[in-house]
């Protein structure tokens, strides 16, 4: 039993995910979303929109992958993707050390074989890994435009850095990419996003 | 893009997934856990535990069933798996009647093979759905041991009325059977679950 054992504390321990609170905002119930439940949408996401993944892409793995992705989170928390450059690289070692401790809860075999899982998404170096990002990036997109903009307010966001996340929509789905694109252009017509910033180098930098 | 917009309403409207409660109390933080970051651990706890299924069982379809399973709770709620068995039969009718709506969100190829997968997760008809269903009723039963049987207590639950719901346990998986068996003995040793009420006439009805 001992195996078991230690399979049962790695499920204990990914109970604190959903203590970890994201950027997002929730509309209904109006409160921040947690890393657990958007685990869960964004699994339900790879369900719904599979079939804008390339061709020969294993929807089954995608699952998977967002499934595990945002476990190291216990650890490391939430960082936004507009953070800073520095703040992003501070992020990227503290996930690293979360994914080294959480993964070795488990039986070694199995560990290995998460972590190859999460690594993948975390070097986008398969189809499976490009498609499950670009969910990730245009999941809040989504959430943000419908909560009327209020995340990118708070945040201080403007166009050119959502476009900017757009390229690793793009990169994993050109459908989606296009998509998001468009989504966008439309935050900005309707006022719930800023325009570029005056001056802004845009969104190549 | 009819065929996209579709998709997208389908995947907000499971937003709301994140505000039914269900009955089981979470400690670290301490609330009621709501059932899309249940599905999320439910998922997590398919890969984890695998190989305690039978030889042959498609963990993938496991994790993809239990992302699924629980969508219809946004329009009939959570029921206590200790309910009386006339709310268990309106509850059964309100969640067909939920995954009537929110699978026709989709576009109809897809509110299919979706629905397939929910409805065989719903009549136990695969070795997949045993063991996704095994996984359901094991996981609470682990996090009311773990909040020093809150819930069971709230709810008035007693052992047989716990190793009732084991039976479909063992079904699913003879070694995770085994082992909720023995939890739930720990629990009552442990004054944490009432043993059997006086007269009671015990799990087998």
């Amino acid at each position: 039993m001992d195996r078991l054992s230690r399979q049962l504390e790695f499920v204990r321990e990914a109970d604190r995910l959903k203590g970890v609170l994201r950027h997002t905002e929730l509309t209904d119930p109006a409160r921040r979303e947690n890393s657990a439940e958007h685990s869960w949408h964004l699994a339900l996401m790879a369900l719904a929109l599979g079939e804008y993944a390339p061709a020969g892409t294993d929807i089954g793995t995608v699952v998977q992958m967002v499934v595990l992705h945002d476990l190291v989170e216990i650890d490391a928390g939430d960082l936004s993707v507009h953070a800073p450059a520095a703040a992003q690289a501070h992020q990227h070692a503290a996930e690293l050390a979360a994914a080294d401790r959480l993964f070795a809860l488990l039986p070694a075999d199995q560990a290995a074989a998460l972590r190859r899982l999460w690594d993948e998404f975390e070097t986008r170096e398969s189809r499976e890994a490009r498609f499950a990002r670009a969910l990730d990036r245009l999941l809040p997109i989504l959430q943000d435009v419908r909560a009327g903009g209020a995340a990118w307010r708070r945040q201080g966001v403007t166009a050119d850095q959502v476009l900017s996340k757009v390229t690793l929509i793009a990169d994993g789905s050109a459908a989606l990419g296009e998509f998001a694109t468009g989504l966008v252009a439309q935050a900005v017509t309707d006022g719930i996003l800023a325009p570029p910033a005056a001056g802004d180098p845009g969104p190549g930098r």
